[in-house]
């Protein structure tokens, strides 16, 4: 059987819808985010990044970088095992405890990535709790939506940040089943955040378990970075807090946050916990020393928040349409996979641009966009240039204005 | 609803059948492996490792070290996104030619785990090939079992490591369904290698695609460290080689290697690829730099299989029985959950020895073990000490000579 013509069968439906993915080639500049080299036929050129999810520029920062280094030549460069063999290091549980204490709970449990978190926490609760329903919004990731499905528990999905469809599918269940409400804070690709407090309501007025991603909050909200929820001060009514270390901590690895009891019944449980090696303790050392400075440090927010503003203002004041929401995430709709490619190219051809193109699957066909992410790296003249770029595209491409 | 104790009665029932798993905590010390400190009731003290799936030590390597702080400290501490969304750097790039290069193939991808990369690519393989049927060895690790149940696909399994089974179940399938048989080289609890030649003979005889886990030989195995497949000269008829860079080479993360369509496919389909965040390009730069050296050093793996053989030799001049196999894992057969836990705190407390208790779900209940891995940093004193503990034990605890 011929299985690369199977393969190139479906990369090839792919290339005719434009939803193949270009990778761009970057190499990251420590202390020069958010500039970047980028590789392209044999060449490679300084661009600026607006796409990034190092949303602090904490990936550069030197205290960071110190920490990742000191325990790379102090530890070695991996974990040597799983946590169970060989590979529980005092870093990681240093880290947990740090992590604990940013959102207030009792135990924290590290995992190899967001994703994986997500998933391997959301199957083994699904799985292991008898009759359970998992009560999804329709807006969830990916890592959420195959936990769920992983666990073949029974999926109830609400409307994306609807309460009162929340509460009419949470009142139509038994009222003796496990029932977990999961959801996010700030949804990654339109920028909106969920009306947490209430949610929490209606969950606790059901008796259900909450179950938060926050992976797009965590560093970037509260007064210590503790998230959306900590803003809010909910955090205390959250059955399960899940973030990240790869995003605004500038490092990489996933993590879940709640009862002792909780991850210790993750811990013991979650096929994806249990068999993989364990992230390397210089990992978890970078991530702890980053998630520190952000419990006392606000001008990382606060200059971020600036620049977040000054965009939305200068896309106003150009008349290009973008999508309003209360996050640092600033979309903008171009609503063609074939043409936000070619934006896109322009961008980063003509004006040393990277912003990525974004497509299916990561948003829903006919939603295509480009998804600006400004840092309290990018200056206001990146601002100016960015816009001297997108106002010139606009009137080059024709592109209706009101296209959003 | 009190979820806690929904979860404490089942932690409570781990405890009783004595499955519970208590994590050694350790504090690494590059340079001096295999021994790490032990922390425990507010102590730290020194260990030697014997569970260590830093194979070769190679999480100490100074070159590998090197790689790693000089790779931060060039591009930071994070890739900063998805590989979609600015998170492919120029080291992943490198370090997936490396890889390709290391098997023979015309590609390879990497994930942000071994676990992460058998169940994303598994999952996408059963899901997306119509009517697939998945071929799977009894013995295969929980990532692939998970990627398989979450495919959906019809699995077959077929017994361990069992080539006469193995065609029986391909002969009774259509011969115009896609058919993958997925296997593993060397198995790490057993450690036990595959007859991967006559398992690719079968294959190919019924036109099935095959998949070979080689993560507890990458590094180890082959002239070049490309694993069993490369040391048996049958690499090039394997479609798909999976491996980590978290064992022999010391750091981690997971990759595949195979046809360039092969690559791409899982790359533009794969859930657990596309929507996580990249592994750090330090990361990257140091796996590379890993496997570029056990290409050309033999040294290591050579004082490995010296000192594998003469823990084996003293195990068998004292009597105490272990399992035989052509690999580089010594199991020694407790069979009791209870027990092996009772040796293993012994050898902790009294002689400074760390080996983990290999339990359920790691291993079938009633095959619990002490699981040694010799490596080549593993001295003829360590060797000798440990025997003197294990004669010791074998005294005190009128353990039957026999157990095994």
């Amino acid at each position: 059987m011929d299985f690369d013509a199977l393969f190139t069968d479906q990369l090839d439906q792919l290339k005719r819808e434009g939803n193949y993915r270009y990778f761009a080639e970057l190499e990251r500049k420590c202390g020069k985010f958010p500039r970047a080299g980028n590789y392209k036929d044999g060449e490679v050129r300084d661009v600026t990044v607006w796409c990034s999810n190092d949303y602090l520029g904490m990936g550069q920062h030197p205290a960071v970088i110190a920490a990742m280094c000191e325990a790379v030549q102090r530890t070695g460069t991996g974990a040597g095992g799983t946590r169970n063999i060989s590979g529980t290091n005092h870093d990681h549980l240093l880290l947990e405890a740090e992590l604990a204490d940013l959102h207030g709970k009792e135990a924290a449990l590290l995992f190899t990535s967001g994703y994986v978190s997500n998933w391997a926490a959301l199957s083994t609760l699904g799985s292991r709790l008898k009759d359970c329903v998992i009560l999804s919004d329709a807006g969830n990731h990916a890592s959420m939506i195959e936990g769920i499905r992983h666990s073949r528990a029974t999926k109830v999905i609400w409307r994306h940040n609807d309460v009162k469809d929340l509460e009419a599918k949470l009142a139509a269940l038994p009222a003796d089943v496990p029932k977990i409400v999961a959801f996010e804070s700030v949804y990654s690709m339109d920028g909106d955040i969920a009306p947490i407090r209430a949610i929490v309501d209606v969950a606790e007025k059901y008796g259900a378990m909450t179950y938060l991603d926050e992976v797009h909050a965590v560093g970037l909200y509260g007064p210590r970075g503790g998230g959306v929820s900590e803003q809010e001060g909910v955090a205390d009514r959250i059955t399960l807090i899940e973030g990240t270390l790869g995003k605004a901590f500038g490092v990489v690895g996933g993590y879940i946050t709640g009862s002792a009891a909780l991850c210790d019944f993750i811990r013991s449980f979650a096929s994806g916990f249990i068999f993989t090696t364990a992230l390397p303790p210089a990992v978890a050392a970078a991530a702890r020393t980053s998630i520190a400075h952000l419990k006392v440090s606000d001008a990382e927010r606060m200059q971020q928040r600036r620049q977040v503003a000054r965009l939305r203002d200068a896309l106003d004041r150009a008349g290009i349409p973008h999508m309003m929401n209360d996050s640092h995430i600033v979309p903008v709709m171009i609503k063609d996979p074939v043409k936000t490619r070619m934006l896109a190219d322009y961008l980063m051809q003509e004006w040393d641009i990277y912003v990525q193109p974004i497509n299916y699957p990561t948003v829903p066909k006919g939603t295509e966009r480009l998804r600006f992410t400004p840092s309290p790296l990018h200056t206001d003249a990146d601002i100016d240039h960015l816009m001297a770029a997108l106002r010139t595209l606009w009137r080059q491409c024709a592109l209706s204005h009101a296209v959003a």
